[in-house]
C-alpha cells in the first residue's frame, strides 16, 4: 500500500503548498482522495498516470477539497479517456460538476458516475474481491465523510515444503490457498493449516479530514494500520479548532491512541505556522508513532 | 499600461504552463482577464496584491478560462476582503459560482456583483473618468467575448514656458489643462493651444481569446495599440483551428494587419508544440510587430 500526498495544507493553494489531495495505491487501485485546486498539476508532478484513476472520493464540499475536480474531469476528456470514472461525495456534487461542464458545452465522452452520499452512519460504498471502502462520518461545519480503505484478507500462503513432502499435485494448490483440506490417495486427510501459512495481514488506511475532535469516529477506525487525521491547529489555537470544526495535533494524537492505530499521519496544516515539527511534538504527547504529511511525500506500508 | 501574463496556454494546467489569465494595470485599475485553474497561485508568484483586483472579466465558460474563479473568490473571503468584486462574464456564471459556494456554505462576506453578458454586439460594460471597457464579440464554440480596454483622453499638458511668458496665475492652470482659453488683464484672449500641448495618446488594449479567424471583430478593435489574439495552432493545423473554433498564428497576424493595430501579442498556444518561435515567424508573414506571450511575462506600453 502506498500513499502519495499531493497536497496537505488547509485553505488556499499557494506557490509551495497545495490544498488537500492524495492518492492511495492499494491492490492495483489508484484511489484519489479529495481534489483541491491544482490537483491535476500535482498528479503530473508525481508522474501518476491519469488513466489509472477510476475512483475519486470527496470528503466534503469546501473549495480546498474539491475545486480541482471540474478541471481534472475536463482534462480526462481532453486526453481521450474512455474508461468509467466514479465519484463519491456529498449530495450536490453531481449538480455542481454537471453545471460547470454544461456551461462550457463540454460534457465528458466517458461515463461519469456519481455516488452521492447522505448517510450519517458509516456505510460500505465500494467493494471488489480485494478492497472495501467505508465512509467515516466526520463532524465539520458542513456534511463531511472520511474514508476507510480496507484490504480484504488474501489467500493463505502455500507451504511449499509441506505440499512437496505430501506429494500433492499442483492442481490442488488453488483450493489449498482458498483454505481447503486435501485428501491423499491413501485416504488420509491433511488439514489445511499443515499445508499453508496465514495470509499477510490485510492493511487498512483511514482518512479523516476535515473534522473537529470527535470520539464517535473511534469505533469506525479502530485498529486501523494508518490514520491520516487533520491537524489544522496547534494547541495554542484550540479555541479556533473548536470554532471552525477542525482539530489540533494533540487531539489527532488522542484519536490515534483511542482507536489503537499503528501509525498516525498529520496534515491539513494551517499556513499560519512556519514549523511543522511542532505538530509532531504535540501529537506525540498523546501517541508515539507520528508522521508528518507534506506535499509530494510518499508513504509505503 | 502594464500587462502581466499569468497563463497563456490552451486546454489544461501543467507543471510549467498555465491556462489563460492576465492582469492589466491601467490607470490605477488592476483588471483580471480570465481565470483558469491556478490563477490565484500565479497572482501570488507575480506578487500582485489581491486587494487591488476589483473587476474580473471572463471571456467564456470553458474550464481553462474560468475554473480558477471559485477558488479565487473563496480566497478573497478567507483573506477578509470587504471591497466589492465585480465579475463580467457570460450568462450562467452567476449560477455556477453561487452553487459552488453554496455547497460549501461559504458565501462571501464582501459584495460579489455579477454582470452577465448576453449581447452579440459590442457593448460598453465598464466606464469611469479614465477608462472604458467594451466587449468584443468572438466566434467560438460557445458564447464568447473579448474585451477592449481604452484609456480616455487625459488633460492637455501645460506649456510652462508659455504660461510664464504670459504671466498667467496658477489658479487658471486647471481650466487651461481642461482646454479653456485665458483672458489676460489687457483683455487679450490667449487661445488654449498656445498654452498647452496635446495630452499623451490614450492607449487601448484588445484581448481576443478564444476565437476562430473572424474579420467581424476588425471594426471593433480598429487602431488599437495592442492586440492579444489567440493562436492555438500553427498553419499546418489550420483545419484543427477551424474545427475547434480557434485561430492560427498567421490568422492572428491577418487580423492585426486588417485592424491596423500597433503591436500583436500571441498566446493560447496548444501544448502540442515545443517551440513558440514558430508562432512568431508565421504571424510575421502577415504583420511585422509580433510579440510572444509567456507565463510570468510583463509587457509595458
Amino acid at each position: 500500500m502506498k500513499l502519495t500526498i499531493l497536497g496537505c495544507y488547509s485553505a488556499t493553494p499557494r506557490t509551495f503548498s497545495n490544498p488537500t489531495s492524495q492518492v492511495l495505491d492499494i491492490k492495483n487501485h489508484m484511489f484519489l482522495i479529495d481534489c483541491g485546486e491544482g490537483t491535476q498539476v500535482q498528479l503530473r508532478r508525481q508522474k501518476i498516470k491519469f488513466a489509472r484513476i477510476k475512483h475519486i472520493f470527496i470528503s466534503h464540499l469546501h473549495g480546498d477539497h474539491f475545486f480541482g475536480l471540474p478541471g481534472l474531469i475536463s482534462t480526462f476528456r481532453l486526453l481521450g479517456r474512455e474508461a468509467e470514472l466514479h465519484i463519491y461525495g456529498p449530495k450536490g456534487i453531481k449538480e455542481a460538476i454537471t453545471l460547470m461542464l454544461k456551461l462550457g458545452d463540454s460534457w465528458t465522452n466517458y461515463p461519469l458516475i456519481f455516488h452521492e452520499l447522505i448517510s450519517r452512519e458509516s456505510e460500505l460504498i465500494f467493494e471488489d474481491d480485494k478492497v472495501e471502502v467505508h465512509t467515516i462520518p466526520l463532524k465539520h461545519r458542513i456534511y463531511a465523510n472520511g474514508f476507510l480503505f480496507k484490504e480484504k484478507p488474501g489467500e493463505r500462503k502455500l507451504n511449499i515444503e509441506a505440499v512437496t513432502r505430501y506429494g500433492i499435485d499442483k492442481c490442488f494448490f488453488q483450493n489449498i490457498k482458498n483454505g481447503k483440506d486435501v485428501m491423499l490417495d491413501s485416504g488420509e486427510i491433511v488439514p489445511n493449516k499443515k499445508l499453508t501459512f496465514d495470509p499477510s495481514h490485510p492493511k487498512s488506511y483511514a482518512f479523516c479530514s476535515d473534522t473537529s475532535f470527535n470520539t464517535a469516529l473511534v469505533p469506525v477506525i479502530n485498529n486501523s494500520d494508518i490514520l491520516y487525521h487533520e491537524s489544522t491547529f496547534l494547541d495554542q489555537h484550540e479555541h479556533l479548532a473548536e470554532k471552525t470544526g477542525h482539530s489540533t495535533a494533540k487531539q489527532a494524537g488522542k484519536i490515534a491512541k483511542l482507536a489503537n492505530v499503528k501509525t498516525l499521519i498529520l496534515g491539513h496544516y494551517s499556513t499560519r505556522y512556519e514549523n511543522m515539527e511542532s505538530f509532531k511534538q504535540e501529537a506525540e504527547q498523546e501517541f508515539n508513532n507520528v508522521l508528518l504529511a507534506d506535499d509530494g511525500k510518499e508513504f509505503e506500508f
